[in-house]
């Protein structure tokens, strides 16, 4: 059996759409918004419509949807609520669908459109989704969204923690350097995450706008066994 | 005294011209580009003309000039040689004009051309270009060349041991993501760097085409004290 590839993104600024053609893209973006979307199927949420715009998301809010929306880490003043997984609650979001805009994730989707699948990841759902992707014969991009279109550490080092299961298994191979790079990055964090993450910027970002708070979720594991995964550009289970 | 950028870009598709404008771009391509510039200018050559296309460096040919020119690691049929560091001896460059034609670096150098000063780093002149940047009172960018607009790790890593010894002077906060990345992977290759390197994809790609004979030597520290510099878009020896 030919082994299947793994390979890592570590910037969307460095996804080549053609040459991941047919793969299972799966976007990490822990800091906040994947783990907020799972967050968010944990507890009931119908689905998700992710949008691009400012604009869009206000138009959805005026035809009565839920709107979760922030720019740079500040709640935009017509939506309901932020990004932070806190404010997914099973008693706001169950049997919802729900409007999500935000800096970085929306423009993800629309660029790894061509993959034969998108699907989200994070700690909080590490388990589900590793399980998952063994049972699909396919190659699998693990696709961390950075921020602003730049590296970042905290998403890496959650792709090392995906690559290093994923490679147990002895299904993938890996001959990329930045599988490498997230594996070796993931072996130095792995034994004490919460004090590795402290050198992360965005968690600096985060503290000065006291954004903060979920960090500590944001780094357990299974915390669901939901896996999100895009449908005609719309979130759904992944049932 | 406001401390000094250090940043790191990972490859050249995260290289951002406008905010980098003013910097001193160190630019690393260790296997072989970079390598091999810093060995010519340790054996006397007198300066090196980057060219982009393979048309470009055949008309200089024809014009009399010594041509090192490869794709894909090939040397192309009307060169005088590859890219390889041995190639440049001071038998064959010393006091001459050579042309250089690369896949990687001529793009960087166009890119990076807003820049305060662009110099060209390895681990063979590590100790001269750390003393020369701390003489410069400048943000620095430590440009890794990657690999066809891609992550490599070998850049990454040489552009760790390049922060660190910044790092060590006080001068430079390390802000960025990148920096941190490059430092870690390059505090779990420095104590056996041969070993490390073995898994580099780049070292494979070579050890297939038979060029990996100078890797040993690219990860050899101090064996110059050049630092080739642009200067009116051609690498020179910066006195």
């Amino acid at each position: 059996m030919k082994a299947r590839k793994l390979e890592t993104c570590l910037s969307p600024a460095l996804y080549d759409a053609e040459y991941h053609k047919g793969s299972i893209v799966v976007v990490i973006d822990i800091f906040r918004a994947t783990s907020a979307i799972c967050t968010a199927f944990e507890h009931g949420v119908k689905s998700i419509i992710p949008v691009a715009g400012v604009e869009e998301a206000r138009e959805y809010k005026e035809r009565g949807y839920l709107v979760a929306a922030e720019r740079d880490g500040f709640v935009l003043d017509f939506a309901d609520f932020g990004n932070s997984p806190f404010n997914f609650s099973r008693e706001t979001v169950e049997g919802k669908t729900i409007v999500y805009s935000t800096t970085n994730g929306t423009g993800i989707i629309k660029k790894a459109s061509s993959a034969y699948a998108i699907i989200i990841a994070s700690f909080l759902n590490i388990s589900a989704v590793t399980e998952w992707l063994l049972n699909q014969n396919r190659d699998v991009v693990l696709f961390c969204s950075g921020w602003k279109n730049r590296f970042n550490l905290e998403d890496t080092v959650c792709a090392g923690a995906h690559a290093e299961r994923l490679m147990n298994s002895g299904l993938y191979s890996a001959d990329c350097d930045s599988t490498q790079a997230a594996l070796d990055l993931w072996s130095l964090a792995k034994n004490d995450l919460p004090r590795y993450m402290e050198k992360v910027a965005q968690r600096s970002r985060l503290r000065e706008k006291g954004l903060d708070d979920c960090i500590s979720f944001c780094l357990g594991y299974d915390y669901t066994r939901k896996i999100p995964i895009i449908k005609d550009g719309i979130l759904v289970d992944n049932i």
